[in-house]
């Protein structure tokens, strides 16, 4: 529990990024568990560029929550600091630059044949730049005016911005992400049984996991979940490189997948990379072996390793064929969801939400604050500092993993040292984000420069300091620290 | 869930030591946790030597049982394979040479005066060596008779033995100590409130941990607890040393007492240093300096550092006076223990038993495996492999710790760092324990020598080697390996 | 000393692989230090295949030890044994499968777009493969014929033959490579100071490692190094791409370049990348920035990395005009050497020998057996454990590093914490490292996969997989352990 | 080299702490080494207490360095900043509160049967209470007004003011004893061989250290010295116990010993614990199996843990009998020594000073100081940040280990994990001095206490708690930031 207050007058939360199209599906968990979660106040902020939204936000919510009976006064407004004051949870969910900002992410990187993604590679990497002043700023703001509240931050790249949070900031502050849970859930789908009898063991960092082991029943499966057929597909190499046929036969919401997250959706229903085929892949051979080899379930971000070239192929090609990248579909449904949204007679979640992505993402963040609040010890898979917890790993270095979660917050479970399968990557990765984080906090162009050279993705120095450079400036307008940056060096 | 089997068919349970006078403890947790733990068969073990008391124990192991109306079937015999073989848990609380070698251990250090304690110091390294080759012969027919099973260690010195296991055998292997259950219930006591909204962190060994933190409801409470009357009581140098006024006022069960546990229990209901003054003590100032220099709440076995010389004084006069030590004191209960198991119309635990110690030991072993066995993520405090948990530590260095308990075992919570005020107290005696196991495994009395010089209770070399020569001559028909040890170096 | 009695009767060198082209100028370097480690037997050890090399380099041997009038019985032979029953040391130069093989593991990866390189990427791991089986046999006669003899490792991957060898076998052995002396003497050059003023500490991977800091007399000098004209020149992206003219004025032997090492050499006086121009790469801005943000000198190897898509397209090119691999170059250079080294005239090393790479091998060596035999304090950067050098590396990753040479071996300085600019490459690196040993050692194909697939230069699992089966399908008569690998998976 | 400023105008010396009986020893090195290392100017500065002192030191100074026919200025005073500005070496051998607070410390413990030694347990305790706010301050002032100068500190105790500096301050700093040196000596002398061919491998922490590997000529002799007589004798309880007769025969400078360090000298030329016999100790056995066991040889300090109960009485029985303590019987030493300083006939170092302990200071702080101005690569027994060379320690944990020493300053060699038979006791003693310095800092109580209780010798917290409390009265004056300390807690 943030605070003894809560107990007695209940909660408030106060939400960044409050126009966002997500927050009706906020909404709605809030209404679901408002037995064991008795919220007061839901106190809604964002920037005066996204003011129209907001009061869309802000009216489906107050109609939500009064068809639900519930006695919640909703705020909605552009002073942080008021929306913080006394908050027993801060959601961030903020997006700098719009979804404007991530298209050009998604777009720079391809021109180099590098993945462009939000959260993984070079697009993460600008996004990270961008977010990282914001998020400390808003943590000194919870240091000073809710030094009791948890942050729960879903803004991606969720386990850059929470690491630079806590290492930059006193303030409590647990990252959460859609995946793990989204993996949990199709894995029990996929073997028919009650998801609550499924445990599934992450280790990793955040878009960068494995399931290590699954359990139902606590009978370990792993080996039977690794040669099910959900995964298989979604670790075929002919899946993933895509032909017509085998794409129409595809089940959308397959194990590992089923859409991205919020504020880094990668895909809504429908995945990331196209759904049209792909010639040059066609002789290609599958690759049923890395399951095995590996004898862990990726998750669906490590496509983006594991199967590089070929998803920047598709992205090329879903670009030249007119349907634009991830960013430009989501701005088309955002653009119908507000409509929907803004319909007086709406008063609950609309069901084209769906399309938006972020399944579970809702469920995980209610789910967490409830298990602070009422003190239970449940797991979830969040990001916290390792603290041991991964001993590759420095002891302040932000983790996803299975963590226990109660009263006193997210504690990680020990996993011991990583396997060599997956430790280097792991570790690799570690050190790009690092650097990241001091190029962000420190406006620093020569660290970010080896941030991304540092990144395993990048093929070449030269390719990381020409990203580099179109990074700096297309984002030069929420760069203020690297104003230098506009000058050619 | 140790196995499939065990869910339809029952579980059945192996007690290596069966015949001790703490059985019926343990079989009382049984038949009250019957409907969450279908137990179907109790097997238990013992030597020819304890043949009597065998036969007594399983007399009313079964009268306890029908009496419950449960159908479990009792058997009783020498035979450990087939006791082991298809069984789900292994329990094992046996003691080798029995409590007249624990008379031993307990006299023999105060002869050079050092503290003369069932696990901590010399009397704790003789209990080793003794105790560990016949855990590991133990470990070694569960790898092979029942590789799927859990042995939920309670041999003393439970971590040291319980490492021993993890590190020289593959059965899966879980350490459990009293202490850590009796202190959170004791606090509980102490605040006055209901045991179950009261969460404590431990990090350490095994009879050398300490609270971190004490929350009631998710509410830090840590700071009143160590101010709380009962805790400053126990770590109140005039309370440890005694004086007969003060300890004639003395609660028996303060926080952090409440007896010792099974097969290492510390003192029963009455604690481990006599009750009477001790003249030398009287002028000593007390030390609640300690608890707020420290800002955590040292275990019950932690005073046998923190007031070594005053509890060898006492440990010295209660021997001067006739009391005998803790062993003599058992002895003398087991016998009127064992008087009353006998009596045909006796079917449920006695009362007499609380006398014996091990508050909550059947408790805690219970709560233990049935979170296992029905795959709860409950939090329990056991002795298991760091695995970075404590990352001051080697990853296979068992800890005492919070851990995650279900159907896939312990898993122990990440604790970061240990703060320097204990960091090197416990990276001295897990040297010490190291080396322990290694001399014990090898019968090296080089080796043996080192660990106990490597102790920090031991003064100096000299009184090491004394001590080790007394310790192997005492023991000789207990350490055939140290065959070569009988010869005077 | 690695013995005794080399002191009394002169010291015995084994060299396996002694029919080897760079055999000559380890005599020339037996020659010069005669004074100082004196040599009273080589025995030259090859395979049957070599004999008649070994043959030639046999005489060219004798006729020029005699010509320094030196006292130095030369043997030759396929018994490896014999050669190597008490050595002091043993020279490791061998060449599994010889530039044939070497050719494939340049060209295979082109194919795929990786660079195809003797030591890194998958060329390097494919004579990983067919090399530590080889290198494992010969450490296992060490252990029994010569244990107290040093194994002088030349052979590549040289990092990872050595680590292979002391994680598996418990003889005395160190890696040795002429990459960092060559950077040394050529930064003195380019300073125009005395090479014995000038120190560079060097950490790292073999072919993988950073000069942190260069000093002359003392003073560190090391930004004045970076911002050198023949630094730069080598890391300068138009250069490296090169174009006609940029290439035309290239001298030779610029830092961090100077040719490869002895069974790995890179280029020799012609660096890996051609001569000629490269159209692709006109319009690409070069990096100087590299240096300057980095702060260290990379070594010559890692070009591959931080220039990866440019070589290749070198290399194929290359190809492409008829100008073959290096390995195509090198056997034509070595047909022509002998030819000289067979010519009964002929009693010094003769000058060709410099076109083969390789400078300044044999001067490591020697001055690395020297501060052995004479117990000097003398620092070379050599390849051994760890041991908590680099702490972000297992204590028993073998590390290229500047180490304290004298009578007791070879023992690595303390580096620290790497920079996180180069710590998550290395630690990429040694995971794949890692699991090429373990592989190698187990003959896994699993195992294997997931060796390539940790290589950061690997694009997807995709392209690892292909790769994994046209190496084990071209080097299978080499790979006696893979043999299940023949069928295709 | 410092700057390459000395290299032409030769070097400036501070020394700071001038005053001392030592300076002498000093002066004598600089005179011999004139032609290496070319000082122009030594400048004494010391407190105005001590002002008598340092001019009969300056004196003295200037009759020495004009009879070698040495242009060196000499100046001396109280004006710390002048003398440090432009120094290229700043050597600190200060004493606060000079040797009447050594006798202090030497005293206190002995109260509670804990050993009174100048930089062992609570006597080295209090000294660095005392210390490190006055050495802080230095390094401050060379921070600023010589940050290239090397700091050579061997102001006790050594290692942990050393850390103190490194750790609070960016001086560059290295802490060094004449312990090591000495052993090194001694075991050639014991050896019968030349000192330069004897190498001897130290790991652990100042005052805290064991000799693994003992090398004549490169070639392992570790075993043969363990049992040697001079070793032997020094580790044999019937020795350090003493008995008259055996005293009698015992040859003062044994292995191990040889007098104290500068600042902390433990006992001249006639060891520390007097030369009587000690009826309690005449049954005692021998321990020989010490040695054999540890297989490594322990520092002369190491008794004070080896043999602690012992050595306290031999402490009170040399008090009892009117002799002193060792800083009683170098006050007398002193005032003799002074008198002949003040001899203006006395041109060189009088032989007398060799009474006064610290055997091979000079020639140790000369040799280091040398390696560093003519960068050579040196090895010296050094105390510096471990960065890894005890991986059992933190990064940042000043050691006590074999150095490579050049002109970029001293690195530590790479040790590995220490074997368990020493690694608690040294990870035990370095949390210790990490409190210390945390305390000594902060002037906090509470950490004070907690370091105390923290010191393996501490037989209990009632003991810690009452040793603080006469340490900080006894010492108030020269601990102003723990003024609050008066009040009796």
């Amino acid at each position: 529990m943030p605070s003894g207050r809560g107990r007695s007058r209940g909660l408030k939360l106060a939400v960044i990024g409050g126009g966002s199209s997500y927050t009706p599906e906020l909404v709605d968990g809030v209404i679901r568990r408002a037995e064991e979660l008795p919220v007061r106040h839901i106190a809604l902020v964002d920037i005066p560029e996204g003011g129209e939204k907001l009061d869309i936000i802000a009216g489906l919510t107050r109609r939500m929550t009064e068809r639900a009976g519930l006695d919640i006064e909703v705020t909605a407004g552009f002073d942080r600091e008021s929306a913080i004051s006394g908050a027993d949870f801060v959601i961030t969910q903020f997006r700098v630059g719009g979804l404007a900002a991530r298209a050009q992410d998604e777009r720079i990187p391809l021109k180099y044949n590098v993945i462009g993604q939000e959260t993984t590679g070079p697009g993460g990497f600008a996004k990270a730049l961008r977010t990282i002043p914001v998020a400390i700023d808003i943590a000194r703001d919870v240091e000073r005016l809710a030094p009791d509240a948890w942050i729960i931050n879903f803004t991606n790249p969720a386990g850059i911005v929470t690491e630079a949070i806590t290492r930059h900031t006193s303030a409590r502050c647990i990252g959460l992400c859609n995946v793990p849970m989204s993996m949990q859930r199709m894995i029990a789908a996929g073997l028919g049984v009650d998801p609550r009898s499924v445990k599934v063991d992450f280790v990793g960092l955040n878009h960068l996991s494995w399931a290590r082991r699954v359990s139902v029943n606590g009978v370990d499966v792993t080996r039977a979940v690794l040669s099910h057929e959900l995964v298989r597909r979604e670790f075929d190499f002919q899946h993933v490189a895509g032909t017509a046929g085998a794409r129409s036969a595809r089940t959308t919401g397959a194990i590992g997948g089923g859409g991205g997250d919020r504020g880094n959706d990668a895909g809504g229903g429908g995945g990331p990379y196209g759904t049209q085929g792909h010639s040059a892949a066609r002789d290609a051979a599958h690759t049923p072996g890395l399951l095995d080899a590996l004898g862990m379930i990726p998750s669906y971000y490590l496509r983006y390793y594991y199967f590089h070239n070929i998803l920047v192929e598709e992205e090329k090609r879903q670009i030249q064929e007119g349907r634009g990248t991830r960013a430009d579909q989501v701005m088309a449904i955002e653009k119908e969801l507000f409509k929907r949204y803004a319909d007086p007679g709406l008063s609950e979640k609309p069901a084209e939400l769906s399309l938006r992505g972020g399944a579970w993402y809702s469920e995980a963040a209610l789910a967490c604050m409830s298990a602070i609040y009422n003190d239970r010890d449940e797991v979830h898979v969040l990001n916290v500092p390792s603290r041991g917890a991964v001993p590759d790993l420095p002891d302040d270095a932000v983790v996803e993993t299975n963590c226990l979660v109660n009263g006193t917050g997210a504690h990680p479970v020990a996993q011991g040292p990583l396997p060599d399968s997956i430790r280097g990557l792991v570790q690799h990765v570690k050190a790009y984000e690092r650097l990241t984080v001091e190029a962000a906090v420190r406006g620093d162009r020569d660290i970010a420069y080896l941030a991304l050279l540092s990144h395993p993705l990048m093929p070449d120095a030269c390719t990381a300091r020409s990203l580099l450079q179109d990074i700096l400036r297309a984002n030069a307008r929420y760069l203020p620290s690297f104003a230098k940056a506009s000058r050619d060096t």
